[in-house]
């Protein structure tokens, strides 16, 4: 056993190849384990493990650095600097990180979650390191998703301006995490036709080197360098912004790989190293569909993932637009390389010419839908709440100050548990509700979510609609009529009033219910606008208020009532339930819920509180 | 005069070459006496004066759509579309905006103002118009600057890939707002050296077409398509992303542009027209100094604009930098184009190893100062106010959650002027407090933002320092010492208690002095945290506190400090000054102010209603 040997970093460099080789089939092992009993990221780790091996071995990351782009392809590296024994609590709460995580590890040395941050955090750190005198590499591990988006090619543009001495690995799989689209990465798979561009290299070698005429051709070539090195190397890309290219290369030979990284060790300018690997590689079921083993809860290892259809918001979601879009041709769809995570497969299947995946550009997606708005179709765009915060100035920009009809289909919006810090939804209430002209509104259950989105595909001005991660826990019937700033009474009590919204108010109803607390419930449907008229209501009958979100209180529903009430003069007291000001980390939801307090014993001790 | 026959859209089109020619010589002495006159963007506007009118005249938009990427450069579209007579309320208070605007003009149909919107909105109106099967041509004009952003980049990846048929025409003026950086446009101006190119084309073309040899090598080279072309036309990058490249062509050659206009129009895939054009053109002082007349204010045309060196927040950060940064050499300053606007010339010119324009790209801007800061430097980060939304996920993301100490220098904070809603700063307090582990300060007068940004550069967590444009209106002493979270008490009254932020200090000391009000004024320097002891004490000696800032009121100080009160169960009366929830127009702030009611007589109107 290899993997016996690997117990901190750099052990790996008393291994030879033969052992080397053996390692990358047992880590494979180990992470099908793993990521069965546990759930997790699999196909990319999957795909990097001779990759991971031969850069530890190259490199030495106790003064090198490297940081994985997304970072959830960074198991193989953190079992190779010594954090095997943890992954029995990969994800969990307190337990192991799905992503590059500093206080994990010194070895961690930038945390990554969202796409695209690895080049410029590397320059960076380079440009740091060239300004202090040091001597160390840097390295970006980059998906050829995420090299399409636009802040990497920011990063890449400046790097090769500034000819920063750095390594980019670009990790190409030919998907990202639903399949690869976009002009980058249909240029790269021409550059990844291996074979083709082999058989290209020998024979321009050959008409060159060995006849008369080929030595003229060259001649003419080499006048037009440009041209000439295009013509060799199908690298222009890459080289007419500043970068050394070198690949492609099969990620999957080790000796290959570290043949070439000892090479570009010892360049002085950035280099880009074109990397081909099989996402999934080494696992069946994942080889074939990949995409399905992005992110897994745990499996059967034996007979695969199982498809479960399940009742969830996402689901809910994308039957309900298709049943919109039968009807009305007006409606699009449009996705930053999302298509199963928000619900859209069927809608892509269906009605094609009307669906936008546009990769991993949530920038472009936004002004994009603004856009198709401005010429009348009905844009709907869907994506997580996270992912959303790389829009927010074009919201603001393009979208809400031309007042443009854009509807936003904000997924995964409050805890989503287990990918931790980097993915909570916890701040879209409190960054879409400072914009002008936007309308934000919530269901209280998944059918609501239907009537809502029919209600905004309607209207003429910007609506985002947020809803959580997976499905309902009780059944409530949905609002029957969706009218502008209005909101519902659930039930009627005595004693206090608790405003919620989205799935606070199953959890209200379910504590009020099971405890007797004779509470009025209200399900505040409309973030923005409030319902200032119901709000005037309750601040006449009741002096004791609750609010409830999956959001942060800072610039959450909360504060946005306190803000009314404070201008009705209300004199009772208010008391506002949801996130402090700060990161939360990964964990089961009903875990992190307890917590921060929202779970339904909190809440139940909250009004209890105030009751008294 | 041929400017007088131009009175709406299209009567250009009854102007011969020679007639247009002269025109365009009127065009550009029209913009240098209105722009002289009322301050504005001159010198892209003198840039592009043949371009727009052979845009103007091979198309028809009244019912083909144009978007003028950043917007600045419209005013000839302006002129030839029926507004010239407007020009005399350029950028004044409800007059002829300085960008596109839709209520302004049936022809203006995307609004912009921000960089690198123009190719998604295109490529959204081109989308629907062929889901609609209509029939039109969309255009987006597009500087080189601005096409190197990560935003552009993503559009056009799509774009490429999709093959919507559209046309983008990129203005490459070799500079974006101050001298171009990034690969991108050093790749562009190699593409631009039209001489050699010419020279280059007519010399393969010769040993091609014209021997033996020259036919052989076409074959091989035939064989390997890409090669080929990049070969004759050295356009590879666009091709590559699946373009159809035209260039270079004379910008002020109106003969030759209509001639490739009309080409492209008949063309059914996305198409780039590479246009040179010289920024500043014909004037001789903005030739000289582009970057000089990029927004200017009114001068005398015939001397051209003088350099007055005034006491704005910007020189004042510049100059408090460049004293930091010679004792400490680990400071370093990143801009995003703006060298001049944030003041960081003499940055630039002392430390140039330690300056960092990485161009138009935000988001790669605030990620490269947190890969700086997780490696010991002192980024600090310079950066408009509106520009920075662009980079919020990032700060979220890359700066926050890591608690990297990363200083923003945010100036244009609060209400910028003339250049309108698009630049108002009035968001930042907002959509930067909700982000755990950011602090936020606010200097009430220049002098002390030296004294914040020392204090900034010192601390291990990351921190924004807003200030306004422009300089003060009155001279108040500087903070003396810089605690966390801790106010400064200016004066002591009975009445009432006001706490205010940045350039409101002097605005409620001045009403205060003037008008005998007995108020306390209380400087909040720090927005986030808050001075929760001093907050305590003022809670419980007052019952009528007013808070004051030059941002929203949605999220901003004043709604923290509700949230505060309440926690701590004041009883008193709050009210919060600041803006509604609207976009702000363009206008001088004096009159926006009022337009607000944040103006000195209504500030003391506020506080007189309270205090009786």
């Amino acid at each position: 056993m290899q993997l016996e040997k690997i117990n901190k970093i750099n052990d790996i460099k008393n291994l030879n190849l033969k052992e080397k080789n053996e390692l990358a089939e047992e880590i494979r092992e180990f992470l099908i384990e793993k990521v069965s009993q546990n759930g997790g990221h699999l196909a990319s780790n999957l795909g990097v493990v001779e990759l991971t091996i031969s850069l530890c071995d190259v490199f030495d990351f106790t003064k090198d650095k490297i940081i994985f782009d997304v970072g959830h392809q960074s198991y193989v590296y953190k079992i190779l600097t010594g954090r095997k024994d943890k992954f029995d609590t990969l994800r969990k709460y307190k337990g192991l990180r799905g992503f590059p995580y500093k206080k994990e590890s010194p070895y961690d040395y930038f945390e990554t979650g969202h796409s695209s941050t690895s080049i410029s955090a590397a320059t960076g750190m380079a440009r740091a390191r060239d300004l202090k005198k040091e001597n160390y590499h840097i390295i970006s591990v980059i998906g050829d998703g995420s090299i399409s988006s636009g802040m990497s090619l920011e990063a890449i543009n400046d790097v090769g301006f500034k000819k920063t001495k750095m390594i980019i690995i670009l990790n190409d799989n030919g998907m990202s995490i639903s399949s690869n689209v976009g002009g980058i990465s249909s240029y790269l798979s021409r550059l990844s036709l291996n074979e083709k561009y082999i058989k290209l290299k020998n024979k321009i070698k050959y008409s060159m080197d060995d006849t008369k005429v080929g030595q003229f051709s060259y001649k003419i070539l080499s006048r037009f360098k440009d041209g000439v090195r295009n013509f060799l190397v199908p690298s222009k890309y890459f080289e007419d912004m500043g970068l050394t290219y070198i690949g492609p290369i099969d990620g999957h030979n080790i000796n290959e790989l570290e043949k070439v990284l000892k090479r570009a060790k010892k360049m002085e300018n950035p280099v880009l190293i074109h990397v081909v690997t099989k996402k999934g590689k080494g696992y069946r079921f994942a080889e074939e569909t990949p995409e399905k083993y992005h992110g897994v809860p745990a499996f059967d290892k034996t007979i695969g993932l199982q498809e479960t259809k399940k009742n969830t918001y996402s689901n809910a979601f994308g039957q309900a637009l298709c049943k919109l879009a039968k009807k009305d041709s007006k409606i699009v769809a449009i996705t930053a390389a999302m298509q199963e995570g928000v619900g859209l497969e069927n809608f892509a299947k269906n009605f094609p010419e009307r669906y936008f995946d546009v990769g991993i550009s949530e920038e472009h997606a936004v002004t994009l839908s603004a856009g198709m708005s401005v010429s009348n179709l009905k844009p709907v765009f869907a994506v997580y709440s996270t992912f959303l915060q790389r829009g927010f100035d074009q919201i603001v920009h393009d979208v809400c100050m031309q007042n443009s009809p854009v509807v936003f289909a904000i997924d995964r919006a409050g805890l989503v548990g287990s990918d931790g810090e980097t993915h909570q939804g916890i701040f879209d209430l409190s960054y879409l509700s400072i914009i002008p002209n936007m309308t934000i509104v919530s269901p209280k259950c998944t059918e609501e979510l239907e009537t809502l989105l029919k209600w905004a595909v309607e209207q003429n001005f910007p609506i985002a609609i947020r809803y959580p991660r997976g499905g309902d826990s009780l059944s409530l019937p949905p609002l029957k009529k969706v009218e502008l700033g209005k909101w519902e009474t659930i039930c009627k009590g005595k004693k206090i009033a608790v405003i919620a919204t989205g799935k606070m108010v199953q959890k209200a109803y379910q504590v009020n219910k099971e405890n007797n607390l004779n509470i009025t419930l209200i399900n505040a449907t409309f973030i923005k606008p409030l319902d200032e008229t119901l709000l005037k209501t309750i601040a006449k009958k009741y002096d004791q208020i609750i609010t409830i979100e999956d959001n942060l209180i800072h610039g959450g529903l909360g504060e946005r009532i306190l803000l009314s009430l404070n201008e009705m003069n209300f004199q009772g007291k208010i008391k506002i339930l949801g996130y402090h000001d700060k990161f939360i980390e990964q964990g089961n939801i009903e875990e992190l819920y307890k917590q921060e307090h929202l779970d339904n014993v909190s809440i139940k001790n909250e009004i209890e509180k105030l009751i008294k």
